[in-house]
């Protein structure tokens, strides 16, 4: 007999669908069982996929899966689901190289109605299913976005809210996973307004009453509600929602099925906007994870009976940490530095100052956009704010970044951490395209460091500088060149040359500075480490041209648009112009897989580097 | 006498500050005919500005500015406050070559706090100005960000709002100015949810007591009105706004100053959070703007006694046209054909699609994120959505963009307007970094028409292809190619040769074939319409290279990462490698003046792009 006798019976929704209610409950046991003993061996998200299990069993048993469409917000709640829907096997190479993603994938499977991975994007895309299902006169379809408190506080869900209370005759339901967390604790205002919403008598009635207060027809529970509201002087569980058009329902208690299910039955035979309040706990059901959620948000393999050991020691400086360290630092230093998260403090490297210096710490919420423009204010006010994104996440806020803070030249910094090939998250989280969307924009500063000493100054250097600036670096650990206490302000727009050869001249922009001198030492070339993006270092590149046959740049980014090409511009001016070989990331969208691997897929590791120029060089010359 | 006596009194709003109470209205009525006199000269906003006069006069009047803060959303608007602030003389070059700004610009004014043009920044800025106003004790200065109803709708208002009820012991008033219009007409749920407001007793008697009624003591009256809230059983006008932890008054008539002027009065000595809604009418004092404010809403000079003159007839087609009539042909051939705009049905060229295909026009408000991914869910579901977006606000939605449409290889249609330099707009509304943010995507199909018929049928072409594609043009008409009625395919990736010269090759990116044309009649150059940026024809620049021995590229867009950049990679790969000049937007931000001026300015104009090549060309050949 299998291990997880129910399980094994389920390779389509269709299968679960068969099965008998009663037995849900010890589906669920299996399922999360599975889950645990699974992710603790490839690593990925543990907490949230824990909080969600009993809600994706119920989604799959009421609805009519794939042809009722869930789009699941942010996605890294979704393993569940895809054990459910014929990926239980695959399970095992999870975000391996190879292997499959460790969020929906429209590729994947028909039951990943929609790719998500930055959050806050599924009432939009669930509605467009929904309009498009009006469209073809389909009024059995029903389009599902579940989506956290977290993902709900960032202004693109908000501005899908009030179209979809604008749009007619769609059958959309709004599931509100209400964990009380996003990955970092929850913040804003919204999260104050959920709480009242929790301690109102509705909840715990509904809590209580379950199946037989939601089994009420609901035009006449609504009404109800509204009665007992005003008798009372309650604030409204559902005002926010119902202020938007949604028929509001709950809040349940998303780990019980005796509520899940009556209720998505009811409400899977209501037509119009209706939003669904659902209580849920990261880490459920695994005592480790329930206490520290946010250790057990993103895990690498561990043994899952003794949980995840702290404190290996000995472990490589991150880039982030070098980040952290320097905040800390230069806030000790300048009561005016400000730093600014959108929810990514752990992520960031910024728990320290924000223990440290809390009145000066800003976790803003899943919310980029304001994020900067936020910033924008403060450096008006001759503060020194610096904003620390993933470079994935800063494309939320490219405009802010032009108009509120390089139009106007103001002096914030931007540490821009997981620039460039990630690993196992994947597509949807590599940094690749940062450098040629910055250095398209005026008055910017865009700094690339080769190691983690370089990346302290550099962050010092732009904070010293009076304008906008980028520092962009990798995620993990970088070279071992431990940062000097002492910051040193480098000389913008000057890279330097880190070895002298011959003939071939690598220029690198980054951490592939590593590879280059690797590359260098072998074919007896020179190696720049060119330090700045924009300003490009002209005048060294023109010193390069001028005894050297091929120039070959190194970046960690689309070769489009990126450091490549500014290196090329510098060339076009030149009388003497050798030859130009870009190297970085292809023009089609990276997979997940081992940092390594990823490197050598595309070609940076430095026998890729190497075959590379022997194939241009030598048919040459 | 000067024609407007008390405004000649005014050259800081310390001035203005000198006067009595009394003589306001009689200012207002000045300043009001002094508007409508200045930008039917100069051309301009007018609905906006007029809609604004006491509302600016009682905040200069009673906040001490430019100590106090105040950040204008959109900032259209701000005429009045150019006005009072020392630019009386200066509007007569408003929105001119050299002339002041039609937005407020920080380098133009100490009064202009904070750069503003695309909606929403407001809270977000203030929020940062009111932060640091806390972090050096700064108990006194207020700031205030003045928002429209259109703008409150975008999402970064909403996550400014959350994070603001999320800070502590700030000093920040957001002054909702309810016109109930946008640049369109006004959608989404929020328009409801204000129109309830306006409908409840509160404002009426609000109306009516004015100055009366906000005089109380506001804890006192909030409790007051809470109280009748829950006797009444009303939808709580200030609900929303209250959720997020606002104090909120209102609504109040924003064109009475004997309302505004006590209500600022008693809102100043206030600290925390607050939250005042004005209603106010766009083109409020000029018949003709009242009636009609979209038409009123951006003017070219015209004569304010008899009004704009409709039906100028003989105008040339714009490129804006020449969309909306494709996209209401293409919608009339396949009913999977969706239009979708954040809020510029006018401006976009949707009106008659709109009124043609109600069911099929999107308007989704101020929301540019949730535009682009509602785009993707539809296409999803074997939907042709297609997104008319001005190249400026794209850049909103740019991560919706990579993640939601070009990483799932989704069918949507970027209609891209106002690509390039866009004239008396200036700085904030050029479109000039389309080519390099989309370039560097993967999967993404970028074409450039050169003229009005190329432009019809690369839209036809976008809307054929199986993937994301855009197509963007440029603003205003172009050489009056009279589009075919017919729709004929182009194929992928292909340009064409116009004009066969010698040594020099002057690749064209879009419009600017015309001035290319002209250069090469000038000195025999090759011509070629580049057509697509991606996929860029390599083939035809690998003829080109062969027998030329410069090639220039032309292209309505920033010169680093743009289309010259693409073309240097494939010349790059070449064994016989031509010189390259690449011509485009100069990496400083482009002022406002006439598209012409600015071409000059740029060299872009035929003259400048001769010199450019006879810069680099007599001196190497």
């Amino acid at each position: 007999m299998p291990q997880y006798p129910l399980l094994h019976r389920i390779d389509s929704p269709s299968d679960l669908r068969r099965f008998e209610r009663r037995d849900l409950h010890a589906l669920a046991t299996e399922l999360r069982a599975f889950l645990i003993e699974s992710v603790s061996k490839t690593g990925g998200h543990l907490s949230s996929n824990l909080g969600t299990v009993e809600l994706t069993i119920a989604l799959h048993y009421i609805f009519d899966t794939p042809d009722d469409r869930i789009v699941w917000d942010v996605g890294h709640q979704t393993y569940g689901h895809k054990i459910l829907t014929g990926r239980r096997e695959a399970m095992s190479g999870l975000r391996r190289f190879g292997g499959i993603s460790g969020f929906p994938r429209r590729c994947e499977s028909e039951y990943d109605t929609f790719g998500t991975a930055h959050s806050s994007t599924s009432i939009s895309a669930a509605l467009g299913m929904a309009v498009a299902a009006r469209d073809r006169g389909d009024s059995e379809r029903r389009s599902i976005a579940v989506i956290g408190d977290g993902a709900m506080s960032a202004g693109m869900a908000f501005e899908a809210l009030n179209n979809a209370g604008d749009t007619s005759d769609v059958n959309l339901l709004v599931i509100l996973n209400d964990n009380e967390m996003s990955i970092s604790p929850p913040v804003g205002a919204l999260t104050k307004i959920l709480a009242r919403m929790l301690s109102g008598s509705t909840y715990n009635a509904a809590r209580r009453a379950g199946e037989k207060v939601l089994g009420v027809a609901p035009p006449m529970l609504d009404f109800a509600r509204k009665v007992e509201e005003h008798v009372k002087g309650l604030i409204t569980p559902g005002t926010l929602f119902e202020e938007f058009g949604f028929h509001y329902y709950g809040p349940i208690d998303g780990h019980d099925l005796d509520a899940l299910i009556p209720t998505l039955q009811n409400l899977r035979k209501l037509n119009g906007l209706q939003f669904l309040h659902v209580i849920t706990r990261k880490g459920q059901g695994y005592k480790l994870a329930e206490a520290d959620p946010i250790l057990y948000h993103g895990v690498s393999s561990f043994d899952h009976r003794a949980g995840i050991q702290s404190g290996k020691g000995g472990g490589k400086l991150t880039y982030t940490q070098v980040f952290g360290d320097w905040l800390c630092d230069i806030a000790a230093r300048d009561d005016k530095v400000i730093g600014i998260t959108p929810a990514m403090r752990e992520g960031s490297g910024m728990v320290r100052f924000a223990k440290e210096f809390p009145e000066r710490y800003h976790d803003v919420g899943i919310a980029e956009q304001h994020a900067v423009t936020f910033a924008g204010g403060l450096a008006c006010e001759g503060f020194k704010p610096v904003v620390a994104i993933y470079s994935t996440f800063l494309q939320r806020a490219y405009d802010q970044l032009i108009h509120d803070v390089a139009l106007q030249n103001l002096p914030v910094v931007f540490a821009i951490d997981r620039a460039g090939v990630v690993g196992a998250d994947g597509a949807t989280h590599h940094g690749a395209f940062d450098l040629s969307y910055l250095a398209c924009i005026p008055n910017m500063v865009v700094m690339t460091p080769a190691d983690e000493n370089e990346c302290r100054q550099m962050l010092y250097t732009a904070y010293r500088h009076n304008g906008p600036t980028a520092v962009r670096y990798p995620r993990g650990s970088g070279m071992n060149v431990r940062p000097e206490s002492a910051m040193t302000e480098l000389p913008l727009g000057k890279g330097e040359i880190r070895r002298q050869g011959r003939k071939v001249a690598l220029l690198a922009f980054g951490s592939l500075l590593t590879n280059a001198l690797l590359v260098g030492e072998e074919i007896d070339a020179t190696v720049a480490n060119m330090r700045f993006v924009k300003p490009i270092d002209a005048a060294l590149i023109e010193e390069l041209a001028a005894n050297h046959e091929l120039i070959v740049t190194l970046e960690e980014n689309a070769v489009i648009g990126g450091a490549g090409s500014e290196v090329a511009r510098v060339l076009e001016s030149l009388p003497h112009r050798p030859r130009l070989l870009r190297l970085g990331l292809p023009d089609h969208f990276v997979d997940h897989g081992d940092q390594s691997q990823l490197f050598e897929q595309v070609g940076l590791h430095p026998a890729g580097i190497l075959s590379a120029i022997e194939r241009i060089y030598v048919r040459n010359s």
